[in-house]
């Protein structure tokens, strides 16, 4: 029983949730402390070299909308989407804190002026969407396994969307990044950063769901396609 | 005779246009929603993503020129010309209302002040020609199949382009981005959207010409390139 | 005899020269139609497409001062240095021509204010050394031939230039981009155009002496190095 | 003994030292001459081109703290790790004043104004830390060994590094920039520069052991990992 208990504790702090941990935390330590107008480039760009760095550990989410559509796509357990969860915002809130601390100033995710809630989370939903779309696309296909862009794809569509629905939404498109900076700012904004969270989450399954259509023959690539047989949109 | 036509229903669903559809709206949503001075570089990256993102499935051309030179280059049929096209511009008028949504602005494809028409579709000849010849030669070649670069490629002379010639032509390089834009907001500009598509299809015939030329002895490595036998240019 | 003269003349329109043209005409037509903060950006990013297009054709060398420190290293003859010189600068004069029409200016290359004549050379010697020694490293070394990020690493020396010193000498690191420049807008410049040339080939020069000192042993690499027998420097 | 002396003396000016030195010098010359609000991306992308150029020769560290990381991982000798610390910063310190020379003013890596001493330390030492933690997972692990994204991923951190904490340390993360910067300009700012320094080794060790954690199984793959024997973090 006792080392059932430390098994239990060892999944918590396995390479896996420290790789998770770092990640999201460097991440949301740059969005913290960016205030550039270049910094959409910052964040984009840590992102891509984070996600090269931990994903031979960890797949490199930092994102529980990442993992919601890993999960979704059966690309990671249950337990685990737990775990990952965890380490995200607890991550993101480190950085958030650690970010504070540096720039001597806390921000939370919020939406532009004159932007209806509609709005503001419709972008959420799509960007989270596109994201994790490209996520599964170029990190869970057997066919471009082991492929050295995929790192470079996740990183650009966040940089792109901080440029693009940033001043929309805010431009979170990751529950650990909303809720990480509203903890740092002492639950600043917290409804805010759990619509978003929602937003995002949605986004994520919407993803995985697009994912099934799109990669339905690249994933089945030896069988033979039998046109007639199948209607791919009612899957 | 039902078979048949559940067969050429799915075709138009296919995994292949499902993903230039999902491509081309993920474009157009980011060229619609973004308005910063860095709108060029969100254009640009997004696409470096979708295109590895969507590679595999389906060539990832979510652009009618890009993929009228891959038929002139024989790398498609001609059906599935139609279907892509029909795809890529059904995509960008939905990129293009979401975003409008989203942004609560609808823009179109437009040439700056003082730009003769012959400059703007001369500007969006050139890059598109620029665009597709990368194309061909970065995703058609057989000497470079597998290579992780053609997103990055491809997706960068976009962000180029758009930074280079957008103030002149208004930098659509791609007829569904210029339709797209044009049907959301209620068909203004559509002359000059045909105009920039025409212009658009031009150019990717005049890459897929040059391509032959410059690909001449790549496309043919085994054989023995004898001088004196062949004049390149007349092919 | 005559099959010889014919012979000749495809050597000049062979795949490898319209390969150089392309691709230093469309270099030099981003050049000449950028004109907004992000110019640097649009420049860099479309070489490193066309680095990676044309790559496989011609070696994607679009500028003199390369195609000399490949000489050099011994990756390519002198009569092919004579042709590539020949269809890099009509390239370069042609992009400049057609990006001129299609801005309406034409600029050339020149200094900044309250620079001297040294401090401009000496920062094209210095790039354009940056540039010819990365070419050199990812290009021709067989250790890592066939490396995906050959052209990315060759566009962002010139991208990076020409932020950092482009003001300070005009950023051209080519002679294909001075002369063409000035020749497009009828000889202005062409004294400036012409020493930037001697200083682009100068810094093409020494990277190639420099090359041969770093690049010893992985060039050699099943070979025992043995120390305290040779003086690397001296070589 | 002579023959000792020769052969010492090869050390200092072998392939490696020499690589180190012109890639350092290269990048330090940049952050010297580059003047305008794009200057982040002048830098790290130079730094992608340059850790790519020289990777295969020295491994590219162009950083003490980097050698430093690497040292601790096993990766580098003791030995090697002084003669890289010359050539960076000799490199770093002739980049500067070249780099002065240039653009005709010298100046230092400097806190941004209203920034205590803490933050500032406290920003070198989580960048640094982020870049090495960077480097260790993407150039020292077997798994993926050959990989053709670490250079972009190593300049990217510091491209995000500078744009995000620039304002506020300076945003040096490498002692042969703070120290080369600091003595071309005849020991301006030397105190802040040996601050940075030490915060940058900092950074680097800590990586090293964050490193040792997250790559416990990568590190070891073909072992089976039994949960509940081993606690990661009291390695």
């Amino acid at each position: 029983e006792s080392k059932q208990y430390i098994s239990k504790r060892n999944i918590m702090i396995s390479p896996e949730t420290v790789c998770e941990f770092i990640g999201t935390a460097s991440l949301v330590f740059t969005i913290q402390s960016a205030s550039s107008e270049l910094a959409p480039i910052a964040i984009g760009f840590v992102l891509v070299a984070l996600v090269f760095a931990g994903g031979p550990v960890s797949g490199a989410h930092y994102n529980p909308a990442v993992s919601l559509a890993a999960f979704m796509r059966g690309a990671m357990t249950l337990s685990d989407l737990g775990s990952y969860w965890i380490s995200q915002v607890v991550g993101g809130a480190t950085g958030a804190i650690l970010g504070g601390i540096v720039s001597g100033s806390y921000s939370t995710v919020a939406s532009g002026d004159e932007v209806t809630p509609f709005q503001a989370q419709l972008a959420e939903v799509c960007l989270t969407f596109v994201l994790c779309y490209t996520v599964l696309n170029v990190a869970t296909v057997p066919k471009v396994e082991n492929n050295h862009y995929y790192g470079l794809s996740i990183g650009l569509v966040v940089l792109s969307g901080a440029i693009s629905v940033g001043p929309i939404s805010g431009g979170a498109f990751n529950p650990a990044v909303a809720l990480g900076l509203s903890i740092a700012s002492r639950f600043e904004g917290l409804y805010y950063a759990l619509c978003v969270s929602v937003s995002n989450l949605i986004g994520g399954a919407v993803s995985a769901v697009c994912f099934k259509i799109v990669s339905k023959n690249i994933l089945s690539e030896p069988e033979t396609v039998v046109l007639g047989e199948s209607a791919p949109l009612n899957t």
